[in-house]
């Protein structure tokens, strides 16, 4: 399992992802799954992956090949892509490919194959984009009702979510909030582990304004996660019936 | 979709159950979850539900024939058994067999109905028990360890329990507990839904010492939730990243 989220916000991207992949509970691995490609000042494009890791990796691969092949243009390569809407469709073309190849390696054993993708970035003279990708291709877009995204094991990490972000949320608080949403997803799912990917977009930047891995036992992480488990006992206590 | 919680604590049992029954979004029911049996002072007996109504009520209607029965006995009534494993193991063969010839009807369709449930109870001179049936009919049971046991959309509503019930939980704390539970799940699954009915047995009471059915605009649980959200923005303003 995996949980990525994306935010968008007026301020800008604020993105995290875990690193724990397995394949049976007695398989585990640390994988990153967070991508990030950037020509500073001109483009930055972002991918967040959840799902079958042959699909992920190969759907990464081709998309760098793309990018690296003598031929490319606006139509194969997200770094020649006119704006964050052909980039989405670039990524769920190649990623409905990659998934539909392996699905039928896949089919003698009738296992199935299959990832999802959060995309996030901005062009210049453009606007911030946030996108789900499917695993079929076709994506939807973060609003201004929802600001934001998750994949993966979403249900634990949301109702922190719900509740504090807003478009109008710092990116300070922001970042608070994905990392307060990641810490009740990996008390509660074994399959969802350290070390976490954590970066920023700030609107109109065009780059990673900044970016952080968070290791296991990381000070900062582990005293945010006490004073929120602190915070929410008290409230607890607050609150009456 | 269904959210129902159990806790077995020192104190009691503390049971709650939302009442939504959906066919589709668009086929919307209420129906309650909840069923109790008592005989004051000697027996009582609760279960909550989740999965195809079909299931569900024609196993509470199969479990009470029995009961009705003239050759009831105690290897079939849930009110003659001699403690709570076998009430538990009664239940479980009740809807392991009616889960697979409604299943076997269904089949055609390619449609599956299953259902779990929560059994919670105590019989005079045996101790509180509290068993999550799967639609197999096997169980588990809930320990000093993991005092609680959900069915249904869980995800939602186990960080807080995770963070604030323990064994030693009084129930009026409890109650707390699993009403903020439901009102995270509430919030962020459309298939929970109000009114919701709340239960509690105390230790040796032998009966349903209290019970209440909350009703959608409830202003005790208006002011609740909204008590909890504001002391949930007031704790995240307090974490420092």
């Amino acid at each position: 399992m995996t949980y990525c989220v994306g935010l968008k916000l007026n301020e800008g991207l604020v993105l995290l992802s875990d690193t724990r992949t397995n394949a049976g509970l007695d398989n585990i691995s640390c994988y990153r799954k967070m991508f990030l490609w950037e020509e500073p000042g001109e483009r930055v494009i972002a991918i967040m992956t959840a799902g079958s890791l042959s699909v992920t990796q190969t759907t990464i691969a081709r998309l760098d090949e793309a990018i690296d092949d003598e031929y490319a243009d606006e139509t194969t390569s997200i770094m020649r892509a006119p704006n964050m809407l052909r980039v989405a469709t670039i990524i769920g073309d190649t990623l409905c490919r990659t998934r539909r190849e392996i699905s039928d390696q896949c089919r003698d054993l009738k296992q199935q194959a299959s990832a999802s993708m959060i995309v996030a970035g901005q062009r210049k003279g453009g606007d911030m984009r946030l996108f789900l990708i499917y695993p079929e291709g076709n994506f939807i877009e973060a609003t201004e009702d929802t600001p934001f995204l998750q994949i993966g094991e979403h249900k634990y990490g949301k109702p922190i979510l719900d509740r504090v972000v807003t478009p109008e949320t710092s990116l300070a608080d922001a970042q608070k909030a994905v990392l307060l949403s990641m810490d009740s997803t990996l008390r509660s799912n074994l399959s969802v582990g350290m070390p976490l990917d954590l970066a920023v977009i700030r609107n109109d930047d065009c780059r990673v304004s900044s970016q952080r891995r968070i290791q296991d036992g990381d000070p900062d992480f582990a005293e945010m996660s006490a004073t929120w488990s602190a915070a929410l006992r008290d409230s607890f206590t607050k609150v009456t019936l």
